[in-house]
């Protein structure tokens, strides 16, 4: 393995066990001084941000991607307020779960404790740099950070500027690294770097998440795409289902918790589509159909199976018609990315039966889908959103970048 | 992908759905079938058995592995008394952990529910095969067995059996599957199927996990290996000591929570390695010792740098002598493989620092770490021990085989 990696590997474990145990009060002067920082040196990371833009125009990287690599002042105040809001939250570190006395007199204790090493891998989006930072370090983690390689002025310098408010804090600087090196290779080499590194969490494109998933031997938290239903049942209130519909599909298009596909049972059709198509015409959403929908409503669009997949993050939304609400769970459990699911129902019992028997990480009963989201949660950051079973579903909040260790207070026992 | 691969994938996707909502009578009606159908049909189960036993004899395989593989009427009834152990533990599904109400009115409640398919790769033990289908069965999951080549007209009985028994009940006999190709390149098919299963479980030997590890895109729960430290402070109970350190090395030595290495303070390194050497002389354990400790007992062998990276899982420790607690700890996070950790002390003080900044799965004051299992931590039954921190640190129990779906009680809220 490349030296450089396994420095950086060394000099975060070392970090991690000095983050581990300190005190909350220290971690959050320190997101204070870091906070201050950014901001006093804003001109600094404006100017290395400056010469990754030039860079990036000479590319030919478009006008989009360009403006999600640009910093300005409000973009780094920004950044600044992102570290300060998590000084409120609760240090997730040292509260014991649940303790408990063996026959044998034993108390153990499930204690939460960092997860130790964090690797996170993104793309041209300097502010990731200081957010994946806050959060990985108010949960008592180290972090080694892997930004896009279009980015690296910009991220060198919010590195150092950070590194710099951490050391005048005689805090160890390694608590934040970054990877320096654009070599595919060494990106490669990082995924593989088990002795060291205790948890990957690819944050970008599904193309970066699939690539990190299939390339990494270190365990792998994977934030997925949303193709996200809204059912409307046979005993719906149809206004509150166009309310909500409306709402899932145009609040915000871009996002994994938006509405992609309406699921309508057959006895409402013709009600309620007219309805949630001249509701969705004010933002010109393109209604793709099935056959019965399309007896309903001719002038709309005809659906394929594909479009039962596909996850627009734009104004369009499949329909499918369905006889029963066993059908609709099955479309759905077929079809669905394992987010956000909702039904939209009067009844007791198939709100009942929507909530147990659909796999998804959020099952919503007539509310919007788009609330799944850690601040909407409750939890007061996010670091994404997961859409694989294993260790965190769902929004992950500090919690979530947390596990925990059995502490056994014995006196003398052995084991017979 | 083979497409026999992929059949099996999607039976046990429709398998799970059906599991995921099963009533904890009928799962533990069916275990109760399960295990009387083993016990009925041990005579076809013995025969099957039987080739496996020829065939493996002829191919030369050790008379140790061969007692793994071979199935008597004992043991049958050993493997149905273990699914009837099920019976008694309560349902770990359907628990809400938590439920909460946001500002904007929503009830937003943790579930748990199960992980969906569980893939399950171990060796020539065809015990396992029951065992792994009774965990996976009652925490709702389906599972997906790939066994040792050597074992496989055993298995396949076995599984046959298991099946035949659901089918009485009317259950899905998919709950359980197994992989009958023994050819590797399906088993690398096997590692990289993350559209039907959502983790998968090595058991047995180190080289098994990591060929998992390294092979697999599909999340994989480590168990691993145990090189476990007693560290006797400064400020120990020496009788204590010797007690704890001869029952941690020597009541079994075979295992991951045995103890392989002692570290000693200086102070009462004279007092206490004799009383140690003679008592794990009644055991003849070899004592490999740094330089301190030779002094003290220059007729023990010395120990190299090696040694103290070892897990001997036989009849040797290794010792090491420290300055102070900080070295000890140092000392420890540095060799261990994150599995069980003891301090001997009668100071307050030391045995919270040593609780606090130990990184393992389980960190013991006064108490052996022979503990360290699903059955004494009060969990029933145990399908490993977790030395990774993602999803599941420690003994793993029925609990650690589920996840959480967020369930969103509503009355037609949108997002602001």
């Amino acid at each position: 393995m490349d030296e450089m990696l396994i420095k950086l590997g060394e000099n975060a474990v070392k970090a991690e066990r000095e983050l581990a145990i300190l005190n909350v009060t220290v971690k959050n002067d320190a997101l204070k001084a870091t906070a201050d920082a950014l901001v006093n040196r804003a001109d600094e990371i404006i100017k290395a941000n400056e010469e990754d833009v030039e860079n990036a125009k000479k590319n030919g990287m478009s006008s989009a991607l360009i403006d999600r690599l640009l910093l300005t002042k409000e973009r780094i105040e920004g950044m600044a307020e992102g570290l300060m809001q998590l000084i409120s939250l609760p240090d997730p570190i040292g509260e014991v779960l649940s303790m408990k006395k063996t026959a044998g007199g034993l108390m153990i204790g499930k204690k939460r404790v960092p997860l130790g090493v964090i690797g996170i891998i993104y793309e041209a989006r300097p502010n990731v740099t200081a957010d994946a930072f806050g959060l990985c370090f108010k949960s008592g983690n180290a972090c080694i950070l892997k930004g896009g390689s279009d980015a690296i002025n910009s991220n060198k310098k919010i590195v150092e500027v950070i590194k710099d408010a951490l050391k005048s804090l005689n805090l160890n600087e390694n608590s934040i690294q970054l990877i320096e090196s654009t070599d595919r290779e060494i990106t490669k080499q990082f995924m593989k770097m088990n002795k060291y590194v205790d948890v990957l969490i690819p944050r970008g494109s599904a193309r970066l998440i699939k690539t990190t998933v299939e390339e990494s031997t270190v365990p792998v938290i994977e934030t997925g795409s949303g193709n996200c239903h809204v059912y409307v049942d046979e005993f719906a209130d149809i206004d509150m289902a166009v309310n909500i519909i409306y709402n899932a599909k145009t609040q915000r298009i871009g996002v994994c918790n938006a509405c992609e596909s309406l699921v309508i049972h057959k006895k409402v059709l013709a009600e309620a589509l007219p309805k949630i198509a001249a509701k969705l015409k004010e933002k010109n959403v393109e209604i793709r159909c099935d056959e019965e929908a399309l007896k309903v409503m001719p002038e709309l669009k005809a659906a394929t199976e594909e479009d039962f997949y596909t996850e627009y993050l734009d104004y369009i939304i499949s329909v499918k018609s369905v006889d029963s609400i066993e059908e609709a769970i099955e479309h759905i459990n077929t079809h669905n990315t394992k987010h956000s699911e909702a039904i939209i129902t009067k009844d007791y019992s198939n709100a009942n039966k929507f909530l147990n028997e659909i796999d998804a990480a959020a099952v919503y009963v007539n509310a919007s889908t788009r609330f799944t989201d850690g601040f909407e949660f409750g939890f007061g950051a996010e670091i994404g959103i997961s859409t694989q079973k294993l260790h965190a579903r769902g929004p992950m909040g500090l919690n979530e970048l947390t596990t925990s260790k059995y502490i056994i207070y014995g006196e003398g026992q052995v084991r017979k």
